[in-house]
């Protein structure tokens, strides 16, 4: 009996199983037209024999073969290549991979803003309730829950809104969100026209200034440097479908907007039926005082209250949440569900079982007093450096402050970022849509930097000017 | 000395802090108009006497008024009210909240699709992987990670992608996503052009049908009546963008895509440059043979391969990924980073091991098992009680199968689904374009129900007809 012409090599040791070895084989001869259309396969019992393995494993191969379209049934036990299956692009590539991506550490010191102190992430307690909510998951909410999030963290979350800020509303206005950044997102989405604008403040997070050029948005800047806000001025049109602001801790030059403004800017809105978006990003860590009263407070139909864990915990939880008007819900659950069905759910039961512990307001009470040390670090370094050639902007509250240098410029690369000796300062001119009025003030993150760091950044910065 | 005008009632019991007692009562005079602009404030000295409490209270809260812009110093040390402080509008609520809305379980038995056996769901060792997880992040992970999601994860995923798929792409390829409805999400939003159109089977996935309106797709459906589909029909125009097909196990009808269309469906779409999406969403689940050899390994380039954890784990965990061509991999990088920055690391990390200790593939190995058992009883029960007049279609692979029923007819509820002593049967037309056409068949999910409730199920449906 002549050897069939399959020339099929069998490696007995091989990981492959040996089904696989004959149904790769053949699989690949016949889409690269090695075998071609109508060609007949040698009978089962005959390819086992010639190969010497077990003809079940050759049945197995066909079975498969027949299974996806390759092979046919034909004239009595005849099998024959199926037509049309030939395709010329195909290629049998080998497994290769390529070297993992490292980033290198191009800083030693990087002013980074809105990221915590992740030395003091509490990974064992959060492991700790990550697994009890493992166990503690009822199973019908293993399956698909609603895309609004875990009921039972929503209700927390409308007790702490309340006590902490003021918010008063049912647990249903919540829906949580991957992080401030998703529900940014889904309502820039949700309130979408073509040809449609959207006011920011100017300078703003440049996160936000991308989510909204993302899903489309004009942008309209207004200009926030480090005072009030001139509502008069309000760049609105017909075409403003939502106003972006940061009412608590402007970001990044740190005020707070006043009540009044706050209170004129609602009426303008009210008037051209504009949504009021309010990032309240940071305001667990007020030094000064109490956490500010929000917008969402004055006026809760008109406005959606963006909130994160990212900054209290780590941003790689993605927990954050948006607080919406009644009309906007339903628009809001339909776009959540369709986009991402809903958030994870053990880490939300997590979640909302650290916060009902009384272990969040622990941690936030914790991590405040040692961001308070950092920032008081920070605002000494300044000033002992700079004296009374800088100042400052926003240390009242949050992981950042702005620092403004009279008569001293510092190289910025590529124009947002001051980087010397391993040292990186963000510029203000970084967020900003107006490009060239803000070069003179650099935002300095501090949250997860020790305050060895912090001093030593500042060193380096005062020799480079 | 006469009372001051302000009427706070101070409760020393209460949990709500004194100074947020003091703060509160007047920040809503003064927004409601009680206190109105120009008006003078006690003097904390004054106050703090009349209230009996410490004067640190009082200038806590007049510190924080004077923060959020209510009240201003005037002249000598008289503070007052500010101007343009009364807003209408504002209403100071008490925290209501809304009963908590518990669904009421409208069904003892739901044949529902796409949902794993979640009483098999392995709690104690993924909590266990949680936890250590939460121990093994890196610290620099901990913040903001690159939105293509966890290094290590894409690398054990490649891996396991080329051995039990022969699909042969470098890690970097692979996108971590919040469960395949982000990855198809966001690709449909990444390929969006205005009026354009999406090509998908007609019968398809609700899900998909909805996911792909929600982006603004013009639908053109496809028939996928359980036979093969017709490629020289193909509905392909210069508007469409995508064609979305489940090759391996058409969902719902369950047929295989025979390896002829596949090769005559990516000629045709080389031809007008619009991108093939295969979800392949439950191929761990095949029963009489190996997984399918997927679009995307015979024409990498052309073809987004979307997978899941949900059928495998649990929906709950929100854990897919995109397998992108190479031109893609930056535009769906840049709309995952600002759409929702990445994934959950902590839960990544976990899978990473679960998968690298071989956790995962034992647990497929043993929910097939399971599977294939419950895919037999239902088999035989449908068999058994409607004999030669159900035709089955699709249990070769998945947590479903479709029968076709002769000569009767069930009501169906809404037109979609079959609903009758509490037991629950979708239809094929829930998940078409075209409406009519289906209404002889319905689709069991069997995955997450019990061989008895399999059986029960079954029972009352042949009461039923």
């Amino acid at each position: 009996m002549p050897p069939s012409y399959l020339h099929i090599q069998i490696r007995k040791q091989a990981k492959t199983p040996l089904f696989r070895q004959v149904y790769e084989k053949i699989r690949d001869d016949i889409l690269t037209g090695s075998l071609s259309p109508g060609t007949l396969l040698p009978p089962t019992r005959r390819l086992a024999k010639e190969l010497q393995i077990s003809r079940n494993v050759i049945l197995e191969a066909y079975g498969q073969l027949h299974a996806e379209g390759y092979i046919e049934a034909g004239a009595g036990s005849h099998t024959r290549v199926a037509q049309d299956t030939h395709y010329r692009q195909y290629k049998k590539t080998p497994r290769t991979d390529l070297k993992p991506d490292l980033k290198p550490a191009r800083f030693d010191i990087a002013f980074q803003t809105g990221i915590p102190d992740l030395s003091l992430f509490p990974r064992a307690l959060w492991g700790k309730y990550l697994k009890a909510a493992a166990i503690e998951a009822r199973e019908d909410e293993l399956a698909y829950d609603t895309p609004s999030g875990h009921e039972g963290l929503r209700q927390v979350l409308a007790d702490y809104l309340y006590k902490s800020r003021g918010i008063s509303i049912p647990a249903d206005r919540i829906i949580i969100t991957s992080g401030a950044t998703q529900a940014l997102f889904l309502t820039a989405l949700m309130l979408y026209k073509d040809g449609c604008e959207a006011i920011i403040e100017d300078p703003g997070g440049f996160g936000v200034i991308e989510i909204l050029r993302t899903v489309g948005y004009r942008l309209c800047p207004m200009a926030a440097n480090g005072g009030d806000l001139d509502i008069s001025r309000l760049p609105l049109t017909s075409a403003t479908r939502m106003v972006y602001v940061t009412p608590s801790h402007q970001f990044p030059m740190g005020n707070i907007m006043p009540v009044a403004t706050r209170i004129s800017l609602l009426k303008c809105l009210h008037a051209k039926n504009a949504i009021l978006i309010e990032d309240d990003y940071d305001s667990e860590f007020r030094y000064d005082g109490a956490p500010i009263h929000p917008l969402k407070a004055l006026d809760p139909e008109q406005v959606v209250y963006v909130g994160s864990f990212s900054k209290v915990l780590s941003p790689a939880l993605r927990i954050g949440y948006a607080v919406l008007p009644e009309t906007l819900l339903e628009p809001f659950r339909r776009l959540k569900r369709f986009s991402d069905a809903q958030s994870p759910l053990i880490d939300q039961i997590a979640l909302k079982n650290f916060i009902r512990d009384g272990a969040f307001e622990k941690h936030v009470y914790k991590m405040k007093k040692r961001y308070e040390k950092k920032r008081n670090v920070l605002m000494d370094s300044l000033l002992g450096a700079f004296g009374s050639s800088v100042r400052i902007y926003g240390e009242a509250a949050g992981l950042h402050m702005v620092a403004e240098f009279k008569d001293i410029r510092f190289d910025l690369d590529s124009g947002f970022e001051v980087c010397h000796n391993r040292v990186l300062i963000p510029s203000v001119e970084k967020h900003t849509v107006q490009k060239g009025r803000h070069t003179h003030q650099l935002v300095f993150g501090y949250g997860n930097l020790s305050e060895d760091r912090i001093i030593r950044g500042i060193t380096a910065l005062n020799r480079f000017r």
